[in-house]
């Protein structure tokens, strides 16, 4: 990276987690790229997938809002793709971005030149490409989920499914099992300096990334700064994880991940006194902050995380 | 009109014909406003007034697409939004630019509003507007329905049964009865050097703009020029009408109009001897060309018509 030059970060993830890691990271560079997944099956997105067997559209397009342009053009098509339908008819519910995009992917053939085109209408300060070329499904290897049979283990179907889960998930797959990643993503991750990794439901927005085979292997191999930001707190699906089995779960699919800094609300890291020296048994530093929002949500304050990203990415 | 600027043209009409009059014109000014029928109730807007009670977004968007710019961008936005969503589920068969503006009319509220957003998208040559701001059907009397009782009067409605209809019609209706005119259209209109009706379903998409009182007033108080294109033959609803038929048509629906141009296929002139006399008589001039597409097919040759324009137009 040069003097003069912003750094260049790809941040992985999906859903509400990866619209908050970029609505901070657009503050520090405008040399983004977002890498998304493509598991989801329920609301609009599923309904999608269902009628034309495409890209779940919904975290894209939630990606591609988070990064479009400060102007009032850009703000408004941005709310205008982020609205849903209303009513129940068969567009209710229907998110107007994931119709454009669908509509795109089906008239274009490319979904990254129909990803391309809907940025270029956002005015979108980076990039938004999808992790694999193909609709991946989710499955889980849960204990508990039968109250009788507590030691069995379970399979678990669907992102929608595993994310709301109050079992107990011990793995995640992606089916198919080995999904080829986009030659874009895979160019953005060699040149990155920093890669972000996180927030966002653990097993089906910050894992599935490093199941894709040749992203994984990107990753691992990159000489970029990796970080990784946890939640603010566990969800359902990690109900009782502490911050360290976070991070474990994280290593145990992607055996060899270094991680440089793992960015931690204090409040997450105060409650596990394991964590600093676990952080440090990997090779990275903790990085402790008061991230989580003001108005008591589990969610990241944009402002607060994008102070901690500048430090750390040293933009 | 200044001697150093392109004359401001208004073009009445809808579907297919004013596509047909837009791509001409747009060859001649950049001055345009296309004004659109918004009484359609088949296909994928017939669907979206079912769902939403809206506009019909449907020839409004072939207009814009008419307009679209000539390079890479518009002309790739135009062909997107123009595509429609294969299959026979919830969204099979529904014009991808009929979803984006629903979903701006949705989220924005203003029609016109939404209209231009998506006429930056295509960078249109011109603005599209909608003739009235409240959906309408259109009714028709019709004699001839039924076979055994060929004088009995009947009453059609529906645009896309009225355009199809074999039987004569007489008479066509706006419900509502009087709609409001949208205040920008009258504008554009007081403000036109010249106002071109036509071609078009003669029923539906050309004499409607004359039964909305606000916008057949300005017609008629207007000091533009005004220019009817006849449609290249009679269709489906004008079966067997000369051309002097559908001019006189047209008159019965606005009392008191007044044509300087009617522009007419030669070969559609040809067949109707009192064609030029009745023009002479409603103080017009009969202009005759080859404007039939080379196809054969009876539609407009968008270069041929473009000629006729710009002499009678005087760009």
């Amino acid at each position: 990276m040069s003097l003069h030059e912003l750094p260049r970060v790809v941040a992985l993830g999906g859903g509400h987690g990866l619209a908050a890691s970029l609505t901070a990271l657009r503050r520090v560079t405008d040399r983004l790229t977002a890498v998304v997944t493509v598991a989801d099956d329920g609301g609009s997105s599923g309904r999608l997938r269902q009628e034309f067997d495409i890209l779940p559209p919904g975290d894209l397009r939630m990606a591609l809002a988070a990064l479009c342009s400060d102007d009032h053009v850009g703000r408004t098509w941005a709310s205008v793709l982020q609205g849903r339908f209303r009513g129940d008819g068969p567009l209710g519910g229907h998110a107007i971005g994931n119709l454009l995009i669908a509509g795109l992917w089906q008239q274009l053939g490319d979904p990254v030149e129909g990803l391309d085109m809907v940025g270029d209408l956002l005015r979108t300060r980076g990039r938004v490409l999808p992790m694999s070329a193909v609709p991946l499904e989710i499955e889980a290897d849960v204990l508990g989920l039968d109250p009788f049979a507590p030691d069995e283990v379970c399979t678990l179907s669907g992102q929608a499914t595993v994310a709301k889960t109050r079992a107990t998930v011990q793995a995640v797959r992606l089916i198919p099992d080995r999904p080829p990643a986009h030659p874009a993503v895979l160019d953005a991750v060699r040149h990155a300096d920093s890669i972000v990794l996180g927030p966002g439901s653990w097993f089906t927005s910050v894992i599935p990334h490093l199941l894709v085979p040749d992203l994984a292997r990107a990753v691992l191999d990159s000489s970029a700064q990796r970080i990784l930001v946890l939640n603010i707190a566990p969800a359902e699906e990690t109900d009782g994880f502490s911050a360290s089995r976070h991070i474990e779960l994280l290593a145990e699919h992607a055996p060899g991940l270094n991680l440089d800094v793992v960015i931690a609300d204090s409040r997450f890291a105060d409650s596990d006194h394991h964590l600093e020296s676990y952080v440090r048994s990997l090779g990275g530093q903790l990085v402790t902050a008061d991230v989580h929002a003001r108005d008591g949500s589990a969610t990241h304050d944009p402002n607060r995380l994008a102070a901690v990203f500048s430090e750390v990415i040293g933009a």
